[in-house]
């Protein structure tokens, strides 16, 4: 159901201990991220950011690292939307190893929407709320993260 | 109280919305961790990865990001240690703007010890947890956040 | 001729003057270079760090950057092996945007082969050197660039 | 003579092979190149850049990796300006381990200033000049690289 990503574990994303850096799974989830609005949401996230001056940072992050990612292993990473709130909404994020499938990396980010040139809080485009209403994951788990 | 390092903020660290990239802060805290390890508690880290194959990999991360941090400015980071458990423990890390109070970006990350060679669990050496001892914060939030 | 590869351009590969920066086109051209053991060379590159313990440390590096890539551009790499010594080689890598013919990111690496353990320089080995003379490009300017 | 800096090799410098993964020193060189004018020219590059709106793009990059750094290690990297054109500058690296005397990384960038808006050529402003005629060193190496 989620929007789906593979993405090969490079080199240089992984540590001397051979496994991939645990902040680079952020840095890659964000990847998807911007895929996701290119993709699904059908709003380049280059054409937001420098036509509209509205951003979206990451206000909150959360990740557990239930297992490794060594260098040159495939890992599908699916992006859900959780939670939906005013000005803000909340990703989760799921890792796994291709062709298997338990997830051995999970996070969730929450983003906020802002106007780029104050880094205040703006209210979400109707376009764009609109888009994630028809994406937000209904679920338990769901509900008890009501951001923003 | 706890371990403190100035951080200065490079260009590299900056997205192109001209702050700090949210997954360079856990890269940068963890910067500080091992000069935690090779200056406060006196076990360098290299040496511990190196000569003993033990390893301490994060196995959870969360952090919250009040406010930006800019190119050029200066970051003071303060870890402190939270929780310790039979394998594993957990820092906390505030950064704030030098000469400034407020706490902009706050996480906590879990570490666990394992054997580098299996990644599998490894009990945490007798040196090691007598000097983590001596540095656990008793607080009402640690005790909330019993690792491992 | 040369080994093709189409990378997106990330928020992350991005700075604060909204272009690409200059140090991540060579992680990306190594990104390739992977890419290239793997699918064109056909000897994965990990197993061959991993199983052999021999390592391909780059020891040269020129890069010449005649315009920007931007946050969200697709862009096009072509590596091309312009030298061949008996222990080392030599790769060009050129980087335009997609649809457009000028490349715009040039750069070109050599890489030594040797023991991962000692770091000491070791002979290549025999399919590799068949593989890389299949692939050598013979042109004037890959004349000029006889590698070790 | 040059300017001089202390840098730790970070375990997110090094990569599987246990060495400073080579895009690195360029990342790490800037580095150095930033706090040459915040400290040394007394330029703020923060503030050129946003108040004035000129950006110092490196458009040309070469470095020589002669030995490897390993995570843990000091390097002491000296900044030396090589060369000085009408509207450009090349700046030249070198990277020793801490307490010995040999150059393992050597590199050369060459700096234009731009207009930060238009990405065009943009004359240096005199102060800027005039801080690095000052700096400028004159080697027969340098005779040979006239930039711009």
């Amino acid at each position: 159901m989620g929007f789906e990503r593979e993405i090969k574990v490079r080199f240089s994303d992984t540590d001397p201990a051979g496994v991939m850096y645990f902040p680079r799974f952020l840095d890659r989830f964000h990847g998807v991220f911007e895929d996701w609005f290119d993709e699904d949401l059908k709003m380049p996230y280059r054409w937001v950011l420098e036509d509209t001056r509205i951003g979206f940072p990451t206000v909150s992050t959360s990740c557990d690292y239930l297992g490794p990612f060594r260098f040159g292993e495939r890992m599908v990473v699916t992006l859900d939307l959780v939670a939906l709130g005013d000005r803000s909404f909340t990703c989760r994020y799921s890792a796994r190893k291709k062709g298997e499938d338990a997830a051995l990396v999970v996070a969730e980010m929450v983003t906020v929407v802002v106007n780029l040139d104050s880094f205040e809080s703006h209210p979400m485009p109707a376009p764009l709320r609109k888009a994630l209403q028809a994406r937000l994951v209904r679920s338990a788990s769901a509900d008890q993260k009501v951001a923003g």
